[in-house]
């Protein structure tokens, strides 16, 4: 698979998804910088592979997509032979399924707005607003509740290996361990477990470094 | 594919979304009211089927599903020579994927929030917030003007032919013509024309009935 274009920003969560998934497949890949300070990602060339205009937008030959969550299931699925196997099949794969949801439908939006809140409001010179992190908090701990539950059942979410379903969560996970809401994942034993032994991944670290360069 | 329950409630777009991927598949299936009035979604049984306590939840044998996109796309795997054809295959899989992401992302997120304002909230006694109405008519109409765009380019949003990135639209297409919020359809052609088209299918006319039952 040559010729991969990855069109984003190595702080940008979505845009870690997708690196992090080509690193588990073990793919070569090109990060092309969109300076996103300057608005680039509202511009063209960028509108044509994102009329959205959000990071990352992604090139394979003459295939252009977007939206993190089926930049990676692409990848998954005409790669499903090389690295590490991210999918499953049949009715362990409906099960998957069903946890890919959860991550995008439930984790995401809570996760997302207490990184806004804390993390990146801060970074632009705005101010965290305490009540919206408390709000997110309560609904983060609903969420993780579900998590040591189903944590409880299987090493893994999507079942006992690690899949997409796992690899979705890794840079708004990273985030939430590195400030005040991590004391929410540490209040439930499985899934600090389960955050501790996904962030720790060889992969991940290559991501992060690339954020760090 | 004998023996599917779907646990819902035939007026939750989510079960409908569900509902009308089984009508285009041609499948037998069991509703299985779930009495939200009662609270019987947030208490067992129903809680082993979806810890979230949130319809539809989905049997099929002993398989359980929750989160309505996980159980269209396993309805639509295991079933892919019977009735319409909802996937595709290869690059056009990625495009099609691409849509699918739009829809829960982008369009859903406002969709049901106006929804919820214009149609939910009057029915359980509760005063609509025009100030959220206003907002979220004019992040829909921003989502709605890069479906424009894509649907000047192929009928359907996935490609030229109907596709589950089209069906999961339907619930909160179908009630946002059905209020003021119709205007910020009406006012873009192309989508004017699809919304009438895929809501025009006899699947979602069935699927309409057994609300109206």
């Amino acid at each position: 698979m040559a010729g991969i274009k990855v069109h984003g920003a190595a702080m940008s969560t979505a845009t870690q998804r997708v690196l992090v998934c080509l690193e588990e497949k073990g793919l070569d890949y090109e990060l092309c910088p969109v300076n996103m300070a300057t608005g680039e990602h509202k511009k063209q060339p960028f509108l044509s592979i994102n009329p959205f205009g959000q990071v990352p937008g992604f090139e394979h030959g003459d295939l252009k997509l977007f939206e993190s969550r089926a930049i990676t299931q692409y990848i998954t699925h005409e790669n499903a032979q090389k690295g590490t196997n991210l999918l499953c099949q049949g009715k362990e794969m409906a099960i998957l399924g069903v946890w890919l949801e959860v991550e995008a439908q439930k984790f995401e939006p809570v996760a997302s707005k207490l990184n806004w809140e804390i993390v990146f409001k801060p970074m632009f010179g705005m101010q965290t607003d305490p009540a919206a992190v408390e709000e997110n908090e309560t609904k983060l701990a609903g969420v993780l509740d579900v998590y040591e539950t189903r944590l409880s059942q299987s090493k893994y979410l999507g079942g006992d290996s690690f899949t997409l379903a796992d690899l979705h969560h890794l840079p708004n996970l990273q985030l939430l361990l590195n400030h005040q809401s991590k004391k929410v994942i540490d209040a439930r034993p499985k899934v600090a477990a389960w955050a501790a032994d996904i962030t720790a991944r060889q992969t991940w670290a290559k991501v992060l470094a690339l954020h760090k360069k």
